[in-house]
């Protein structure tokens, strides 16, 4: 019920941006889903029923939605109509370790936009404002996005003559400056052998606030801004889509995948819970689908992994589970020798006023019927006997209050209503 | 975007009866899934990643939400408040051959009933109305519920003394009589060797058009007629529960699967497509889990095939799929050099309003913007240049009936609001 609530509000943020649904296959060819490398070792292989040894290995479970959403642009552009935004909340498939926060089998809620040929820079704006709607909707007390563009860091590795096959080692370090700080990252690259040179950059670009103080390192080290000026684009306007300022902040530390993103990157951290990781990232990708077809896609996306969040605010108390039933009024059998038919006729009118309800229909006293109700957390119970239908009555008893009134048939409705929206 | 209107409108009408949604791994022990017996041919194996070869048929992906619900019972017992009311809308697999109707992934919504121990007949009443308010929410125009119970079959065929080995393939026959005609039913039986006492009986039994007429029937044959009796709780309860008559016949020659159903059986037709077959489909059974557990749980249910439905009422003209995009306006850029931050901001003003919004962030002539939401089916388009920023004011045009008109940006969500109304 909860994980159920949760979904529908992100749904219908992404929905109230424009994003579509789509819903891809579970199963993919495992020629799919290994075109991008990386985690092969953990797709789970699926086998046809009665299908020969040799074919065994032709098919697997999707590991995420992105390289679905790869194969399924390329297969479908001459349909799709560009930039395609699409959403997409599905369950995927990984063969980890299972552990506290990771899970064999779990949610994704992708939004992305994807671009034929080219995407503006602005779409990059939207995204954070897509969180910001979506974590204020799901009653998340704090966050916050933390943005940068991997332009900045690749900027300066190049300024300061780092050569190419060192790059991906220093990214990885420098991307660990946001749990481990920067002192103990200038330390790491020292130790791994990058030159002072590039090390006193990174400690002049991590120590950077503002989006001036970075341009400014980089400009001294001999790189390009154009990785600031293109996060100075998508901050404003982020900000005039609804983001506030408090909640975006630029970290030039963050580098996210290495093959993967070639602009924007973000990651959103929960205030006071940054030791769990981010629990929504993503980025800018310059071509989605070059595995799967001659076209160019640039796209920029976010994922939020559905089924970790739930785990973390069950577990920090933002998420309180009212209950195990969707029921909020329960109609007891006082007499069901006599009235079944006028109890069923009870339920079924308050039913048709949009009232979720169950009606109690084993035979048993009238307290174990509302024992059963309040053991799932039903609000209000409709009780009638004799007295109560002989006079075109029904006693309505708050649960949770304790307290009972006696109304007409024709208030039923109403005066529940009214006790539901107290 | 249609199968998920769909499905919101089941689960909205589900939750309205008070069932709970639960969710079961889509990977469940191949030994949990073979335990019925049944459709073992048709699961598909999944394989761990990295695991040798020895262990690879311990899990598939279920072929249908009853068995991973017998397995939750037994399992989650002791948690559970009985009768325990859950619905389940998930995917599952089945390695049948792919075809109209018949897809090898697809969705089922499941409602069921489970009580520890014992659960009253009345239950089997909220069925059809469960079966009515779904159809009448997802706009079937008419359908029927046809009913019965196997109780009054294989009473009929007891009291003709039918031996216990022959009673299989006798309701196996007797079940195609909805599609065959009652003649058919009888020269089939006749030519299987049955005795004309017992094909006497049964064209007697088809041959009934009221639950009373059924009774002599059975009486005449010495069957005890409480098959007949039950369905009669059954129908006057669902009636009470608001199912109109005319949607509830009783259909004698109803059999379903041989080895599970016990009392009520269910069969849903939609008027003018009975060749589409049942479309929802379920009854009662005498025990849940008796392969995971000693307890006792008796339930009742039915199954909507979502994916297989959701492809006849599109075949059938029934659902429109209304444009690709849930946004139904879109903020288009007249002068992106200079107002780019004024667009963004009346995306914003709309979305938090709740009115699904696009911003259209290319840089592209208005009327390849304008041309971009009209494909996607978007309804409204919000222009302003200077001559309207100006003067706060913007442009509203109704892409469907092809007027505008220049409203302030005050009443600019009002104005759309009634747009989008009408």
């Amino acid at each position: 019920l909860a994980e159920q609530r949760l979904t529908d509000a992100i749904r219908g943020q992404y929905e109230l941006f424009g994003f579509a649904p789509i819903e891809t296959p579970a199963v993919e060819r495992l020629s799919i889903l290994n075109a991008k490398g990386g985690i092969q070792r953990q797709i789970f292989a699926v086998r046809r029923p009665a299908e020969d040894d040799s074919e065994q290995a032709s098919l697997g479970l999707h590991f995420d939605l992105t390289v679905p959403l790869a194969r399924y642009v390329a297969q479908h552009a001459d349909c799709l109509t560009f930039p395609f935004r699409r959403y997409q909340i599905q369950k995927v498939w990984r063969g980890e370790r299972a552990q506290r926060g990771r899970f064999r089998e779990f949610y994704q809620c992708d939004v992305d936009i994807v671009g034929s040929g080219s995407l503006d820079l602005v779409h990059d704006a939207e995204i954070p404002a897509v969180i910001n709607a979506t974590f204020q909707s799901i009653n998340i007390p704090n966050f916050e996005v933390r943005i940068s563009n991997r332009k900045i860091l690749t900027g300066l590795l190049a300024g300061c003559a780092v050569e190419p096959t060192r790059l991906a080692p220093a990214l990885r370090v420098i991307d660990k400056s946001g749990r481990d700080g920067a002192a103990a990252t200038c330390a790491q690259l020292r130790e791994d052998g990058f030159p002072d040179r590039l090390v006193d950059a990174v400690a002049e670009l991590l120590g950077s606030t503002t989006l001036d103080d970075a341009r400014a390192v980089l400009r001294s080290h001999g790189a390009a801004a154009d990785g600031v000026d293109e996060l100075d684009v998508v901050m404003d306007g982020a900000g005039r889509l609804g983001m506030p300022a408090e909640r975006l902040r630029a970290d030039f530390s963050i580098a996210r995948g290495l093959d993967y993103y070639t602009g924007t990157v973000y990651e959103t951290f929960i205030t006071g819970h940054e030791a769990w990781g981010s629990v929504c990232s993503g980025g800018r990708y310059d071509d989605l689908a070059s595995y799967f077809s001659h076209r160019k896609f640039p796209g920029v996306g976010v994922s939020v992994g559905l089924t970790r969040l739930l785990d973390l605010l069950v577990q920090g108390e933002y998420l309180h589970v009212d209950g195990e039933s969707p029921a909020r009024v329960i109609v007891t059998m006082a007499d069901r020798g006599r009235f079944l038919r006028d109890y069923l006729a009870l339920a079924r009118t308050l039913r048709e006023a949009g009232i979720p309800t169950e009606a109690y229909l084993e035979d048993r006293a009238l307290r174990d019927q509302i024992a059963y109700a309040s053991a799932k957390g039903i609000r209000v119970a409709v009780i009638a006997g004799a007295s109560e239908l002989d006079n075109d009555t029904v006693t309505i008893r708050d649960l949770k209050h304790h307290i009972q009134e006696i109304v007409t048939g024709d208030s039923m409705v109403p005066y529940i209503r009214q006790l539901l929206a107290s």
